[in-house]
């Protein structure tokens, strides 16, 4: 298996882009990371994407943007995995390349959701749920969180305001990325104030969906240095796990096995620790999937992940960063597009490019973008070389 | 690169299944397939779908269909290009195991669609056009080859009943294979008389949709042997090209480049020629598909591939047989488990497992799955070892 790395990276403002198509934003995105690259062709493009059938009445979307962006003949496929096909178009990309079978790869995350009603939308994230056994149900995504969140409350005797650390960081992150949904920070008070949408998460709890683009350039590590002076960022462990679709299914569902079984392959992947990470992009859907991701990826004790929020050890300056530049609360939750947001901006990170942000001497970072209520869940980590 | 084998292969009948539900029919598949290789667990699963979300309410399926079989916590993506998702799960397969990164795959392809109304199902396949100039202006799929066939029967100087052998062929090979939709053979006055669909295309060109899951298990060649006394079948071709998502967008609408360019980076990679190819199981969702794909693959001349029907040379017992087993035309075309199913019977051929349509000394087949109107195409050749 050949080592990989990432040479080029681009994204658009996770925003409600009604002037922007699918595809347009989906371009946007990936010439920016050609050119960041230093490279006009690629061998494959892999685009990660969920909901286009439903809210854009379009699929087949990897000849659908090859052919947009003139990548004349180039491979071309869609990889789906609820809110972790982003990840799974990353993973995908790295898989092609370290076969040998294409010389480089361009992974692609894209969502459009504004375009369709609210209620359309809703459903077709119930899609990412067990048909039959929960959305047919009337469960949407918010209500399962909130039976996981409310049993995570009663287990280990916490109260909703302990979650308020998680989204106040993303909040603060926020403000310095230009890429970011909401660039405005956010204090304790609005934090317990906010409307509630499903007891006991309120809209500070749950993250915003919107319209969005993130791309990445892979290419084999021993060619990297032919494009680029810049650091390359090479991918150092890649792995993906899945869980039962349906929550009830689970024996505990205050443990995200995929997560710990994808997490634990990747450190054996890269030879390291989880205390040798740097910043850990997680996948903060709800505050609740950011607590139960930090314990099941080894930072935090079961029932313990909030005292790292209340401690401050979350903050970019702490001693494990997360949504470092606004997470999926304040960047914004495109969701078929977020994996790729994630693995950008732990690149920014890794290059030393991410601003105010920046987080001193910053080698090592990992993502993880999950699917469904925690049903596939897909890990990376990254190292500057 | 490391080599790779399909061990194993599993498929239900192409049907109306009223009685099994979209997990079900998949794991029938996969299950057979399993069984098949004598093997209980696999690394990763690689789902070809193309309409699970808008036809079953469905999506994840990768994390879905693991979850169904209790194959517990294995990575689990959907792959989806069309009516070639399943051979890009095929595809997606070949490239994690060939990287190293799994030591074992499974690729399955998937489609229930007798659940729906059968107009929601025309709208679904539409998202495989372009939404904006092609699906959004009232062109459906069936419009489109119609259009297509029409140019080619002006431009060649062909009449609509040239085009018989092709169905008349597909279809007499159907009656002997189990899991075709229609055991009928039809006659040429049937072929002519049948009731048009879209001006020329009338239902002897067209392949009907139905449910059904096909399935094979790949592992890398030099460990075949550990599995299975069988014969093994190597894959040493495996190529996919895109083209422009919009017919118009062509220079030349009776030329598909994408088929031209992956077939021909196959037979590079595979080290053959064409005529080396003891069966080719192509894309004939419509007749003009079917002489379309022949001409860009180099089988016949630009404008000639009727010949080969009139002449006889697709049957099984000629010089390039097609279809072998019913061809979407008469095996049935759900859409994103075809290239699954075209995969899982040149495994049937090179085996020798193919019964009365078993053709003499089979060593080569050639898979080719077309999705959109040619513009994304999947070409594998397969060979027993």
């Amino acid at each position: 298996m050949r080592e990989v790395a990432v040479i080029g990276i681009g994204q658009t403002r996770v925003y409600e882009h009604w002037d922007r198509s699918l595809r347009e934003l989906a371009g946007d995105a990936l010439i920016m990371a050609l050119m960041d690259a230093n490279i006009s062709y690629i061998d494959a493009l892999f685009a990660g994407n969920m909901l286009s059938g439903a809210a854009n009445r379009q699929q087949q979307i990897g000849s659908y943007i090859a052919d947009w962006v003139g990548l004349k003949q180039t491979e071309g496929v869609r990889l789906e995995a609820a809110c972790s096909s982003g990840a799974a178009a990353f993973r995908s990309a790295i898989m092609a390349v370290a076969s040998g079978d294409v010389d480089s790869a361009l992974a692609l995350g894209v969502e459009k959701m504004t375009d369709s009603p609210p209620a359309e939308i809703t459903k077709g994230l119930s899609t990412a749920a067990d048909a039959d056994w929960e959305a047919d149900q009337g469960l949407s995504f918010v209500a399962l969180n909130a039976l996981i969140m409310q049993r995570y409350m009663h287990e280990y005797g916490w109260k909703h305001e302990d979650f308020a650390g998680f989204s106040i960081n993303a909040h603060a992150n926020a403000v310095n990325n230009p890429y970011a949904r909401f660039r405005k920070a956010i204090s304790r008070e609005e934090f317990i104030k906010a409307t509630i949408v499903s007891e006991p998460i309120n809209i500070m709890d749950a993250s915003p969906i919107g319209d969005g683009a993130a791309a990445a350039v892979i290419v084999p590590l021993e060619n990297a240095h032919r494009f680029t002076n810049r650091r390359i960022i090479k991918v150092i462990a890649s792995s993906a796990a899945t869980d039962t679709i349906a929550v009830h299914s689970r024996k505990d569902p205050l443990w995200l096995s995929a997560a710990e079984k994808s997490a634990h392959a990747a450190y054996q992947q890269a030879g390291i620790p989880p205390k040798q990470i740097d910043l850990f992009e997680l996948h903060d859907a709800f505050t609740i999937m950011a607590a139960l991701s930090l314990e099941a990826c080894g930072f935090a004790e079961r029932g313990k992940a909030l005292v790292l929020a209340i401690e401050g050890k979350i903050a970019v300056s702490g001693e494990i960063p997360i949504c470092c530049m606004g997470g999926l609360k304040a960047r914004g939750h495109p969701v078929g597009a977020t994996g790729l947001y994630q693995l950008v901006e732990v690149v920014q990170q890794l290059r030393h490019e991410a601003g105010k942000n920046q987080i001193d001497k910053a080698r090592i970072g990992m993502a993880q973008n999950i699917g469904g209520s925690g049903s596939n869940i897909i890990t990376h980590i990254l190292k500057h070389v």
